[in-house]
């Protein structure tokens, strides 16, 4: 396999984009990537979506956005793998360029959300539907399960699940692309409206549009760029059961667990050799069990090191979500994994403003679907 | 890139399969392909299904599959591309194993059609939704209007049309996993019940249930199982204008063409050195024009081909969708371009029984998205 790197990015702002179509904001995304990477052309792309045909009622969207983004004739694919799409767009890039197919790809994803569908229903197609979702379940309500199993299992507070959601808005006031730049104090999140016990408003990402993409390109195109890359050193990926009943513990999430494992053997890193990592903190318990599950914290201790500022970016042991996470910067479902990416490489090449990281040598992307039943896993290396 | 062999398949019986679910059918197809290889394990799979979310309410189908297959902890993605899911499916399971990231990988198709969704409204999915779909349009019409274009422009009559499907059929009574096993008559397609003006009723492929899997591995794993398989000289796809009317002619699919191009390029090879082929007749027009873009007729010429018997199995200059194709056989969307492959294997290892071509050496699997928007093509060669 060869050498691969990202080597430029764009992305929309994360919101209610009600001015502009799932094409639009794709093209918007695309486009700057391409100018930022600098290169003359693209060989195929990918698009990460969960769900435009519920959404908005249009599938086949590889070849939607190959249309409008000017590049026909050149492959065009959807990958789907619920909230982890972006994440598996991006696998999918690595690998075709990997495997000496293609040079250069483009890696997207994308989500139109606010065009009217009913979101919950939308959403509750990443769960089991014969199984979970027939009898009446929803997202929440799965994350909520885990955040009681957690609390029972490990005394995880809810105080502890609220300073997560208080540090990822404290980073996304920093992020011009974040859904939400207004900070939240403990306070306002654990008095904020019940959506499922324990888990209130601001303690769940919020509902959102967006597009976020990446030009992924061999090293040796890369260098040629004469520009600032990062290489990938590492890309995993693993399932897990699809619903929550089928597992032995809900306090860990398997594939997230496995996905890791992969990562570390293939970069043959250790957690420690990590300076910051983005996850999936569709909701804030979400954020607390992959922190412990990628190994940065021992089991059970994820809220308590949210809590003590271990995961901030001033002063933290490992800064997490320094983008704001799905959270504050918000999470249109299949851009999420793709603007998880943006992150590190904005952090890598020391891009990020005041959110930047103090001497970052690699980055760490986790992303998931559904409750868990997939995961994908990146690791940066700074060049 | 690696050497890719196909080295084993399984599919369901096409057709309206009431008593299964999505799930049911995927792993049904998936074991069968398991066994039928020999191999004890799979690195990943690959789930290719155009809209399992407007079908049956279940997107996040990559998970769902590898938890009923009992395969977990592997990667399972899904991918889409309309119609053309299953070839897509099958391509980056050849570009994983090509670039060595994984020796032996499942990918398979599968589309659930007869479950209560407005089957018209769902495929509308795969054409331009701003501007085709918003208007009335369905698929249908789009194939109707390229029917009345090729009439127009090169005299392909109304029988040539019905003569597709009269041959379709005839080997769709010899394949046991095709939903229509009898023969229709020139005369009855012809009086069949009008569509969209030309395409009557028999000359559009069914709604269908169906799932098909094949296993991908390594020329060297491959050699090691012992049994017969069949090795992949060419993966490529190539990308249209998603709407009709953005293209400068509609008597032809640029895609199809396109891609063609590329594959014959990669395995040196000119259409009169391939022996049979699998096409994608969504509709009988269908099938017509790409046998033309394909290089096996000169354009416009496609229609008297298939009139004069040239795609015939027996004494056919290149016999044409000998599985009964989309027509016969059945159109589960998603496992379409899947069970094309399986056709070529079972033609190209001798084990199409009373479908079997004579003296047949390599194969051609051309699978298709929407009105032509993406197009991918695989050729398989015997060992």
């Amino acid at each position: 396999m060869r050498d691969v790197a990202v080597v430029g990015t764009g992305m929309t702002k994360f919101g209610e984009l009600w001015g502009q179509s799932i094409r639009d904001i794709f093209v918007e995304a695309a486009q700057q990537a391409i100018a930022d990477s600098g290169v003359d052309y693209i060989d195929s792309l990918y698009v990460g979506s969960m769900s435009p045909g519920l959404f908005v009622n249009q599938e086949h969207l590889g070849a939607v956005m190959a249309d409008y983004l000017g590049v026909n004739p050149i492959p065009a694919t959807r990958v789907e793998s619920a909230c982890a799409s972006g994440g598996v767009a991006f696998r999918q890039a690595f690998l075709e360029v990997a495997s000496g197919a293609s040079d250069i790809v483009l890696a997207g994803g994308v989500e139109k959300m606010t065009d009217g569908a009913d979101v919950t229903d939308v959403l509750a197609a990443a769960a089991d539907q014969e199984y979970e979702v027939y009898h009446g379940i929803t997202f929440p309500g799965l994350y909520a399960m885990i955040a009681k199993a957690h609390m029972h299992q490990y005394g995880t507070t809810r105080e502890q699940l609220a300073a997560v959601a208080v540090k990822n808005h404290r980073n996304g006031v920093k992020n011009p692309n974040a859904q939400f730049r207004s900070e939240v104090s403990l306070a306002q999140v654990m008095s904020s409206t019940m959506v499922a016990d324990p888990l209130r408003l601001l303690d769940c990402s919020p509902v959102s549009d967006g597009a976020a993409a990446v030009i992924v390109a061999s090293l040796d195109v890369a260098r040629k760029l004469n520009k600032n890359f990062v290489k990938v050193v590492a890309s995993a990926q693993a399932s897990d059961t699809i619903a929550l009943h089928g597992r032995e513990s809900i306090t860990t999430f398997k594939a997230v667990v496995e996905a890791s494992k992969k990562a570390y053997k293939i970069a043959n890193l250790r957690p420690a050799d990590i300076n910051l990592v983005e996850v999936h903190d569709c909701f804030t318990i979400a954020e607390i069990v992959v922190s412990e599950d990628l190994g940065f914290f021992e089991k059970g201790k994820g809220g308590e090191a949210a809590k003590q500022g271990l995961t901030a970016i001033e002063g933290g042991r490992i800064p997490i979500n320094t983008s704001g996470g799905l959270k504050a910067k918000g999470h249109p479902v299949g851009a999420t994994g793709i603007a998880q990416i943006i992150e590190l490489y904005e952090q890598l090449t020391s891009q990020a403003g005041p959110r930047q990281v103090k001497n970052v040598r690699r980055g760490m992307a986790q992303n998931m679907g559904g409750s868990g039943a997939s995961c994908v896993i990146h690791i940066l290396e700074a060049q």
